[in-house]
C-alpha cells in the first residue's frame, strides 16, 4: 500500500545528512584498499549517514576491478559494524553501452552472497544517468542482480547522480513512472547532484573556472525528491579548507529542502552531520542595513558590538544612527525600530519548548497561540527592551517539525552519535526532542 | 472553440489582484459566522477580487460543519451584493481519502440550490492537491456536484492551492490535460501558492524559522498559469505589520507575472488592490551605486537629497563624487553620466499617453517611434538636464498593455471601485485608460 | 545512429555565439533590401555565426512579401560568400492558423530552388511557438517544403523563438519527442529566448517598464538544449549604448550554459563573438568585501589601487584594514587572508597550458595533478606572496574544455576570423588551442 503513496519515503532512513565517498583502490599503496578500510572504521559524528565506496570517478579506471574486490573484502569484514548505510558507486553512462554492461558486471560481482558483502550493502549509486529510460535500464540490472543472487526484489536501493540536463528533466517524471508494473523504481533512494559533470554537460563557462551555483538544479532535485518520496543530496564542495563556505552552502541548500550533502573528508562529514540540526543555544541577529550580524549575549543582554549603528540619549528621547541615516525616536519608537532589525535563531531547546507549548494548547482545544520572544538589546551602553509575539497554528507547528524529525531520524538510526548529541544538547533536551510530536 | 486555445483565459475575470480568506466559524462568539458576515460587507478598495470563506485551515476542524452552514447562510443573504467573486475553500488532501470524501460532502451541501447560496458562488478552492490525477479527482467531484444539483457542467470554477512538490510538477501538465474528454479541467481558474505547507512538504529548514522565498515555485506557478490560461496568486504574507515588505513581495511577484496575492486583512486587500496598478504620478529613481533612491520633485526639477553623491562646478567643468569615486566631467559627460544613473517610473497618465502616441503613429503607417523622457536633476544646487529617447514598436506597446489591461479588467468588473479610481487618477485619465488599446 | 543519442548535437556548428537579425524590407528606401544587402557583406568578427534575415517583427507587415523576395535575391547573390549560417525568420503564431499558413507560403517561396537561394540557406527560424504540438506543425511544414522542392528530409534546420510559457514547457518534452517516426524534429537547431514577447505572455509588470531578467527561463532553455543536443541563445539586449551591461548579461548567460546571444548591431556582434572566448591575458581579481576589483599588473606584481583595503607593517607583523574591520596578522596569516580574497581569471594560454600539463601527466599514468597559481600582491607599497594549488582530475580537465571546444568550433567554421584570432592570441597559442584535447 505504501507504494501507492509516493509522498511517503519508502526506505528506513527518512533523512540523509552526509554522503561520503572513498576511493576503492589506490595505486602504489601496499594495501590498495587502504582508503575504504580506513573509512569503514569511522564512528560517531565522523561517520556519514551514507558511505559510498566509489568505484567510479574517485578510482582510476585501471584499478576498478581491484576496487570492486576491495569493496567486497572490506564490506564483508567491517560492514556489519559500520553505523551508516553502505551504497557503493559503480560505473554507468547514458551514452555508453560498454560502460553500462561494466556496471552490471560489477554489481553482480559485489552483491554475490557467496562473497559475504551483500548483507551489509544497502544499495548502489548510479552516476551519469540520462532520461528516465536510462534510469529504467539501471533499475532492470539491479532487478537481475537480485534474481541472480536470490535477493528480494527491491531490496537493493538505487540512487543516482544527477549530472546532465536530461537527468534533471527525468526527475519530473519519477512520480508517474515509479508505480508502473514493468519496473522496480520504488527502489530509488537518493537524488544526488553532481555539479562538475553537470557544468560540463550544460557547457557552462565562468571566467575563473569556478562552478556556477546552479540554484534551479538544486530546487528541481529537492522538488523531485519531495514529489517521489526520495532524499535529495547536494554535490561535492571542493574547497576543503573553506569551512565557512561549506556551511553557507548547506544553509542555502536547507532553505531549498535539500538536507543532505556530499562530504569529501571526515572533517566535512562532522560539519554536515551537524549543519541541519538546530543549534545548542539560540542567538539574536541584527540587520544593520548592510548585513546581518550576531549580537553577543552578556547575561540577559544582547550586545551590539559593530560600528554601523550608534545610539545616544538626550532629554527628549533617543538618536539612532544607522550608517549615515539619523533618526530621532522616543522610547516606544526605538523599541519598534530595533524589533524590525532583529531576528532570533532558536535553539533545539527553544524549538522543542514552543512545540510542547503548542501541543498543550491544542490538547486543551486552542488552535493558535502567541509565542513571545523578548530580549534586552544594548547599543552604546544603552539598553532597550524588545518583544514580539508570533502566532503559532497547526501549520507553524508542522513546519517547525522538520529539524526535529531530522533529529529523531538521526537519534533512531545512529546510536553511535547518542553521546555526542547528549553532550551537545544535554540529556534532558535530547529526551524531550525525541518525544515531541509523537 | 475557446476551449481549444488554452492561452486564452476562459473565466470572466482576466485578472485577480486579491485573494482574501475569512474563517467560516469562530468558536466562542455569539455569532460563529461573525467573520464571514463582516467580510461579506466589504466594498471598494477594501473588498477583494476573490473572497474565500475558508472552511479549511482558518477554521478549526471541529467547527467546519458549522462553517459550511455559515457559508450557505451568509452567501445566500449577502452574496448578491458582494462586489468580488466568491470561492469557498473546502477540505482536501492528496494523501487522505477520508478528507477528500469530506470535501465532496461539503461541496454538495454548500452548492445545494435549495439553500440559495449557489447562485452567488463562483467556484471552490481545493487545497493540498498532489499530482495531476489528484486534481482530476477534485474536478470529478465538482462535476458530480453540478449534476446532482442541475447546474451546468463547468459552471463552478476550481482553483487549487499549490503546496507540494507534486502539485508544482502537475502545473506543467495542465495544458495537455485540460482538453481531454474525460475531465472538465477547463473549470480551473486560479493557481495559488501556499508557501507554509509547501515548505513543510519540501522539508526546508531556515535558521530563524522564516519561510524561504521560493522564487522557482513562483516562476513555475506563473508559467503554469500562462500556459493554461489561468491566473496565478501568491500565498499569504504573515507579517501583517510589515506593509513595506508586503509591497516589495508584490513588486517581485509582478516581475514574474504573478499579479495576485493572498490578503489576510482588509488593510492588506487595499494594498494589494493598488499594487499592480500604475501610480498616479510618475517619479525618477537614481541609482547611487549602493541602492535606488527616489528623487524629490520640486516643480520641474527632480532633487537628489541623499549624501552618497555630491556635485561641484569649477571653471573647467564639474566634479561628480559617487561614494569615494571622483570624476571630472564636462557638461555633456555629466548629463550622460546622470542619464545612466536615473530611471523613470511612469504614471498611469504617462503610460496611456505613450500608448495613444504610438497608436496615432501606427495608424499613420509608422511602425516605431521615439518617446522622449526629459528631466532637470538637481544635486547640491546644481541643475543638469537629462533626456533620452526610447524606441517604441508594436512589442513595446503590447508589453505596456499589461497594467492597462489589468486596470480595464478592474474597471469593468468592480464598479464599486470607480469612485476611488477616479479620485486616484482623475476622471480624465480613467476614461482614457479605459479606452486605450481597444 | 546519431539520431539515437540526443546528447550529441546533430548540426555542423556545435556552438553559436551570435544571432544577428536584419529587416528584410525597409519602406522609403530606394533599395528596400538595403539592410540585408549590407548585412550580407559582413566578415570577420563583425559577421555573426548565424545571420537571420528577419521577415517577422523587424519588417513591417505590409513589407513582408517584398521582404521574402529580398531574402531570395540577396541570399542567392551573396549567400555563398557569407561566412556564417543563414536562417531567415518567417511569421508564425500558436494562436493564428492564418499566420501559420502565411509562414508555410513564405517558406515555400524562399526555399524554391529555381530562385537560387536555397543552396545557401541553412534553415528557418519560427517565432511564437506554443506547446510541442505547435512545434510539430512547423516541422511538418518544413518537411512539406523539402518534399515540394526535392530537398533531403531534415536538410533545413528549424530554430524556434521561445516567447511563451507554453513553449518554455515544451522544451522539457523535446528529448522524448525528437525520436518519433511521425516527425522530423531532429532538424531542431537553436532554442532562442524572446524576452519581450515572453514578458507579455507571462503578463509581467515592472515599475519602469524594463524587462525582468527571467533567470529560470534562461536556465530552462539551456537545459532543454543540453537534453536534446541543441544550442541555446538569449534574446535581444535593447540598450545598444550599454556595452558593459551587454557583457554582464553574456557572462551571466555563460554561467548557465547559454553561450549564444541575439545581436542587434555589428558592434554587438563583435562583442558577442568575443565574449565566450577566454581572454588573451590572465588577471587577478580581489574581493574587497563589497565588490570584486581587478588588480593592476606591474611586471610580476599585482597592485591593488582601490581605497577599501589598507595595509601597514609594524615590528610585530601587519595590520590589514578592510572597510572598517582591522586585523593584526603575521606574514603567513596575511598571505592566507589575501589568498582567500583573490581569484585568477586564466587566459587562453593559461587554460591550454594547464590542459597540456594534465594530458602529459595522464599519459604518464597519473590521474590528478596539482596546478600551482602564484602571485605577488601589492597593497600600500607592501608586497605579499600568495600561492595556491588546485587539484586537476579528469573532471576538471573536461569542464575546462568547454571554452576551448568553443574556440575550436569557431576556428574550424570561421576561417574569416583566423587573422583576428591570431592577432588576439598569437599564432602559437592559436595552434596549441586548436590541437589540445584531440
Amino acid at each position: 500500500m505504501n507504494a501507492k503513496n509516493h509522498d511517503k519515503r519508502l526506505h528506513e532512513r527518512q533523512f540523509v545528512r552526509t554522503f561520503f565517498t572513498s576511493p576503492t583502490a589506490v595505486e602504489g599503496e601496499e594495501d590498495s584498499a587502504k582508503m575504504i578500510r580506513s573509512a569503514s572504521g569511522l564512528r560517531g559524528m565522523q561517520a556519514p549517514d551514507v558511505w559510498v565506496p566509489d568505484n567510479e570517478d574517485a578510482t582510476a579506471p585501471s584499478m576498478r576491478d581491484e576496487g570492486a574486490a576491495n569493496i567486497v573484502e572490506v564490506v564483508s569484514e567491517n560492514g556489519d559494524e559500520f553505523p551508516g548505510e553502505i551504497h557503493p558507486r559503480v560505473v554507468w553512462h547514458r551514452d555508453s553501452p560498454e560502460t553500462r554492461h561494466q556496471g552490471l558486471k560489477r554489481m553482480l560481482s559485489i552483491a554475490d552472497p557467496e562473497k559475504g558483502a551483500v548483507e551489509n550493502l544497502d544499495g548502489f549509486v548510479i552516476p551519469e544517468v540520462g532520461g528516465i529510460d536510462d534510469w529504467k535500464k539501471a533499475d532492470e540490472f539491479i532487478t537481475i542482480v537480485e534474481h541472480e543472487h536470490g535477493l528480494e526484489e527491491g531490496s537493493l536501493a538505487m540512487s543516482v547522480i544527477v549530472e546532465s540536463g536530461a537527468a534533471e528533466l527525468a526527475m519530473g517524471d519519477l512520480r508517474e513512472e515509479m508505480g508502473k508494473p514493468t519496473n522496480n523504481l520504488e527502489r530509488l533512494f537518493m537524488l544526488v547532484d553532481g555539479e562538475v559533470d553537470y557544468t560540463k554537460d550544460m557547457r557552462a563557462i565562468t571566467p575563473t573556472g569556478n562552478l556556477p551555483a546552479w540554484p534551479e538544479l538544486r530546487h528541481n532535485t529537492s522538488r523531485g525528491a519531495s514529489a517521489a518520496g526520495l532524499i535529495s543530496v547536494d554535490g561535492p564542495y571542493d574547497d576543503i579548507r573553506d569551512v565557512e563556505g561549506y556551511r553557507e552552502r548547506m544553509t542555502a541548500n536547507q532553505a531549498k529542502g535539500m538536507l543532505g550533502i556530499w562530504s569529501l573528508t571526515p572533517g566535512q562529514v562532522v560539519e554536515a552531520n551537524r549543519s541541519g540540526l538546530p543549534p545548542e543555544s539560540g542567538r539574536w541577529l541584527l540587520d544593520d542595513g548592510s548585513q546581518q550580524v550576531a549580537l553577543e549575549s552578556d547575561g540577559d543582554t544582547e550586545v551590539y558590538t559593530g560600528d554601523r549603528l550608534s545610539l545616544s540619549e538626550d532629554g527628549d528621547g533617543y538618536t539612532l544612527t544607522v550608517g549615515s541615516d539619523e533618526r530621532n525616536l522616543d522610547e516606544d519608537e526605538l523599541s519598534e525600530e530595533l524589533l524590525d532589525m532583529v531576528e532570533y535563531v532558536p535553539s533545539m531547546d527553544d524549538i522543542v519548548d514552543s512545540m510542547e507549548q503548542f501541543e498543550e494548547a491544542r490538547d486543551a482545544g486552542t488552535g493558535a497561540i502567541a509565542m513571545e520572544r523578548a530580549a534586552t538589546i544594548e547599543i552604546d551602553d544603552i539598553s532597550v527592551d524588545v518583544s514580539n509575539d508570533r502566532m503559532w497554528d497547526e501549520a507553524t507547528y508542522q513546519a517547525s517539525m522538520t529539524p526535529v524529525s531530522l533529529f529523531q531520524d538521526v537519534y533512531e538510526h545512529r546510536p553511535d552519535q547518542h553521546d555526542e548529541l547528549e553532550e551537545l544538547y544535554s540529556p534532558n533536551v535530547v529526551e524531550r526532542a525525541t518525544n515531541v510530536g509523537n
